[in-house]
């Protein structure tokens, strides 16, 4: 048998093939506040918990697992980030009732973008404060994978500006360094703070201003292709 | 309908699937050369290319992926790595022939174990120079996967004595700091390497010496824990 051969007779539903799902971890900043994106289970398993956005992989719909990411957010939130990572993927005999299974996990931050369900399947989609979902039950081993996705998103805060991707193009200084402590979850030195920031020159001072507690604070946007540096020392340091 | 009866009644198999695999990118130092293990496939698709070793997840057989990396690393090659490290997921419409697929990709940097196939369907099985399988016609996109473990392995090197992984438990500093250099592909200084991992204090003096090039140079082995430590600043700089 040649390979023309072997492919036309090929046919992969013949073999056993765990669960595979994507799933995506949201995060944005609003209120003060870091959030993560959960919809709500309409169906079973696990009906009523709270659960990461996502689903299966369609074969005529998506070439690639970004799609498959960027297809299940619009439909089950209506939140469509502008770019996001892989994660890791997680995957055994047990972390889902109906059989052995895998979910790739892609995770981003993004400014605050207002949810919408477009499919009636959903009962409810929402922000929440990630430390209100730290203590939620959530659906299967998510809670798990928020948390990984928050270690990871700790270490950027301390080591570069993407931070800033949680907010508004233009942002003041005072609420960059907002952003980096509630994601880092400590406050940090205003001096070294901006010092650090203005050596690494990752800001464009737009020239604009806006009045904050009563003075007037500069508006800055991220210089393109800022988001790649990353400090030599952490941003405690 | 409950959650049992859902349960029951639910059956994977009516669903469509990617096909699922999990590959191994193991690395190896061996004469003076960074290696990769790969398989020379003996069944289609791409039958007769040289692959990573690897394979589909048997439910009954794996409780997790990382059994699954093990138990295919063994029956294939015979090399079983003390630890695994995941490295990302590829997948999409074109990258088999047989359909929609997605491969769980682990890596490991280890010390030369020799090759040994259990299993008929592998011709063959071997430790190649990475600077030939890069100029190699490998199987799917595996090329393109080794790229990205070395890219992640010369990061390691460059920030942290993970290489001391690919040496016997008891090591001089020139050896070393000889796969240091293979695997960033750049000549290091010996004083800035040396200052910068006895500052470190990762390293634990056997208080035994080996003969080399006519001198005697004292042993060493890795102190627990040490893998973790990473360098403020590279070992280049």
């Amino acid at each position: 048998m040649n390979e023309k051969e072997f492919l036309a007779a090929y046919n992969k539903g013949n073999f056993e093939a765990p669960l595979l799902t994507v799933d995506a971890v949201l995060f944005t900043y609003q209120d003060g506040q870091l959030k993560v994106l959960l919809v709500e289970r309409s169906n079973h398993p696990e009906q009523g918990k709270w659960a990461l956005p996502g689903g299966f992989i369609s074969e005529s719909e998506d070439k690639t697992l970004e799609d498959t990411v960027t297809r299940k957010l619009k439909e089950k939130t209506g939140v469509v980030p502008p770019y996001v990572e892989q994660l890791a993927t997680f995957g055994g005999a047990s972390r889902d009732q109906r059989g052995w299974s895998v979910t790739i996990c892609y995770t981003a931050l993004i400014a605050h973008q207002a949810c919408e369900s477009e499919l009636e399947t959903i009962s409810d989609v929402a922000w929440l404060p990630i430390e209100k979902v730290k203590k939620m039950n959530l659906a299967f081993d998510h809670l798990k994978i928020i948390n990984r996705a928050h270690e990871r998103l700790i270490q950027k805060a301390l080591y570069s500006i993407i931070p800033a991707y949680a907010l508004p193009k233009k942002f003041t200084l005072p609420e960059l360094q907002q952003v980096h402590e509630v994601i880092i979850g400590k406050p940090l030195q205003k001096k070294s703070f901006r010092r650090r920031i203005e050596q690494a020159d990752l800001l464009i001072n737009t020239g604009k201003k806006r009045t904050e507690r009563g003075r007037p604070a500069a508006l800055y946007s991220l210089r393109p292709g800022s988001g790649k540096h990353t400090f030599v020392r952490n941003l405690e340091q």
